[in-house]
């Protein structure tokens, strides 16, 4: 446990009674959770290392409530922590002791649809996954796609700004909002963006998406809807060394070849999700790439004919197309198990940088001298495409002090990012994680700046106040 | 002349000459712009109906430049309109007689490029023209086009968050930035963003993009370059109502289809743009589109079939695809000159209203009915495919009353927009034209709200002051 905790405001904790009193008459009974057995469902996100019992956890049923609590927390001086699913990899929403976590899950509807402008309005609790089915009959779709779609709320992929295996060509959550209500710290409810392209003003829209739950509470969202492809078609290809496979993704990326998704996996990734899924893997080579066009059939056999081309140079020992559904869903089973398969081979750290991909090689190399230097190992799984890695750092829990050794290591790596040119995090968010990494991508000045943005939405630092910013050097609005 | 200037201050106007003795300190004398005659260059942007005479004019040649003069103006009270080409339809760059103009015009190297990372960093006064030629030898681009390209910078499409014919594929300026360095209203130089994807904390990239020079004054730029299409081609489609090329337009969006480029023009623009530049449009349709694809032959081919079988239900009158590069250029030659066009026949203001591209056809039959009840006449240019309008009132001013008249309509059509779901602008910004019709577009919560995150980067608001947030109502930082 590296990563500090602000002391708890004792007086908050001291007036808990009268808090849960004056919550209980905002909401439902059933939407305070108040005993300490129901909380702990709330104690802490993906990030299950740290935990940390919320005061309480409310669950409002409409953007009116949201406000009507904000309002209440507000004038109380009590700290709000937002919650979708709970299932930040950073530690986003993981409470504090001094803190009510307001859970969005009860928002959960869709709205309305409008195929014709391709636009959406949903609730913001509604899932991920939610969203796409519900369109899914008429042949559209919700383009990103986090691994944790099934669960993950779009309140949570707005606050993290998240992205998928699917990114690279449809972009992250930020390109493909339109419009949002948002409930700030005091309970005002203000609409961002619309049903259109662009807004007059400033983007307040780009503001919100990735601000991890300190601007405000997003309620609504209206998201951009995208006609689904004809067809799509995974290909693997295998590589004797990690500089062919690195130079490879990025000759095709310079070839302006963009592929629905470019995924990269290393040796120790493919033997633990070939053992976990049977995914037909070569076992001989150092580097894989699943690389999917999608289109009609004409478009996807013109694609992979020129990604075989820009591929050849760089001498694949394998490659493969698949020739059917079955053969698609196997490769994709694999790269898609990649985190619980190795959860069952070891304890990990999923680390989230993001590097231009010309890079690629070079920082795999780095990667792999940190984490050797630790004594560690790692497996890496990762979006090779837009560059954002995703190195699992493998440790074990029951030996004393290894987990911090993994923290240190991933640590380094993010650190190894950013030297190059590149980013602390690529789909994640900062969270409580890599909160005291920013002065590494950050001078004091940007950070002060940020800071004082933040305020104009937060100026007490009410807003989920342990994450995104290093606990010293905080400054008041 | 319907929109009021903020009366000038009396203080700075009569320290002039100790300001421009300061200024003279910081640049090259070439630099530095005070005599009248030279001024008067300055003195308004496109749009022309407006004219100020600036308190002198700055060209520095570097980001240290840029910092100093900043920091001597911020120390003195001194406003700044920061200026790229005055290409400014929205009068974004039209200067006020008590500010400073800082033109980037000096600052227009490219400093790097790299095709692997499909990045490339730029000094912020260059042309968004010199941008793609500069890569255009390796076969790449830079995709936002706006009309101006040959004459308006990457600083001033940071500015208004440009747009142009093909960004109904590749985007606007937001969604074609990697990183910005700018210089803050009290000279600190801050980078935002890099040269990777997506960044930590907040994203200021997406709020300084489109804040028209409120924020700050961007000295250099990273922006995201593409690997051109191996080829493209134009169709025409004539149809006799606008209805249905209304309804052709939001069913080839909703079939999924995303051409490159779809653009609309009504009767009237049609016989002005074919007077001038006889592309062979058909003169008896009351609407005609412009829809061009790129890719391979084959992807041509493919996708021209695929909106040829969307648009046959909308019983279009004529149905051409250019045959030749000399068909194809001179398709484009009408409408890329239907602003010039329009110019010879009548005085005209342009508009540019965004709205749900579904509703279409009802507010081009509002559009018409608006401005014959001025009296006036229009013709219709615009972006279709995004559903970004630019009607084209058209005036004449030697009749007095009819610029006046003219400016009514066209407020009357923004509003029209923001009724059924749209916006104020699509690419031009709001600038001082559209200043006072913030209000029709957001609640006075809205607006206090932008404000106050402008506050935080110009407390004093020295920065482009007259414009974007209506002159009452404003708060202090």
């Amino acid at each position: 446990m590296t990563i500090a905790f602000p002391v708890p405001d004792r007086d908050i904790l001291a007036r808990r009674e009268a808090i849960l009193e004056g919550l209980s008459r905002l909401v439902a009974p059933d939407a305070l959770i108040a005993s300490e057995d129901e909380r702990r469902a709330f104690d802490t996100d993906a990030l299950t290392a740290y935990r940390k019992m919320p005061l309480a956890v409310v669950l409002p049923s409409s953007t009116r409530e949201v406000a009507d609590v904000m309002r209440f927390c507000h004038e109380n001086g009590v700290k709000v922590v937002a919650r979708g699913a709970g299932t930040s990899l950073a530690g986003g929403a993981i409470p504090q002791e001094d803190a009510v976590v307001l859970g969005v899950s009860k928002l959960n509807r869709v709205i309305s649809v409008d195929y014709a402008n391709r636009a959406m309005r949903v609730e913001a609790g509604i899932t991920n996954l939610a969203i796409s089915q519900a369109v899914a009959h008429e042949g559209f779709f919700y383009a990103p796609d986090p691994s944790s779609q099934l669960a993950c709320t779009i309140a949570g992929n707005v606050a993290m700004n998240s992205g998928g295996a699917h990114c690279l060509k449809y972009g992250v959550t930020t390109n493909n909002l339109l419009g949002l209500t948002v409930v700030l710290v005091d309970g005002t409810v203000v609409e961002i963006g619309g049903d259109m392209l662009d807004a007059a003003g400033y983007d307040l829209l780009g503001l919100m998406t990735g601000s991890e739950g300190q601007l405000g509470i997003v309620t609504e969202a209206t998201v951009r809807i995208l006609r689904a492809a004809e067809g799509a078609r995974p290909a693997l290809m295998g590589f004797e060394t990690v500089e062919a496979a690195g130079a490879c993704v990025a000759a095709i990326i310079a070839a302006g070849i963009i592929p629905v998704a470019l995924e990269y996996m290393d040796r120790p990734a493919i033997r633990i999700c070939e053992d976990f899924a049977k995914a037909g893997y070569p076992l001989d080579v150092d580097a894989l790439l699943i690389i999917e066009v999608e289109g009609s059939e004409e478009e996807i056999e013109d694609a992979l004919a020129r990604i075989v081309k820009v591929a050849e140079p760089f001498a694949p020992k394998v490659m493969k197309v698949a020739q059917s559904e079955a053969e698609a869903a196997a490769i994709w089973k694999g790269r898609k198990s990649a985190f619980g398969a190795t959860g069952r081979v070891a304890d990990y750290i999923c680390m989230d940088g993001t590097i231009p991909t010309g890079r690629l090689p070079e920082v795999l190399a780095g990667i792999d001298r940190i984490v050797k230097s630790y004594g560690l190992g790692v497996a890496n799984v990762f979006h090779a495409g837009d560059g954002n890695l995703h190195p699992l750092v493998m440790f074990d829990t029951a030996k004393p002090g290894e987990m911090e050794k993994a923290e240190a290591a991933g640590a380094d790596i993010l650190k190894l990012c950013v030297e190059v040119g590149g980013c602390l995090t690529g789909e994640h968010g900062v969270g409580i994680e890599k909160r005291d990494l920013m002065t590494t991508q950050y001078t004091r000045e940007d950070l002060h700046q940020q800071m004082r943005v933040r305020g104009v939405f937060d100026p007490l630092w009410l807003l989920n106040p342990a994450k995104v910013f290093p606990l010293d050097g905080r400054i008041a609005a």
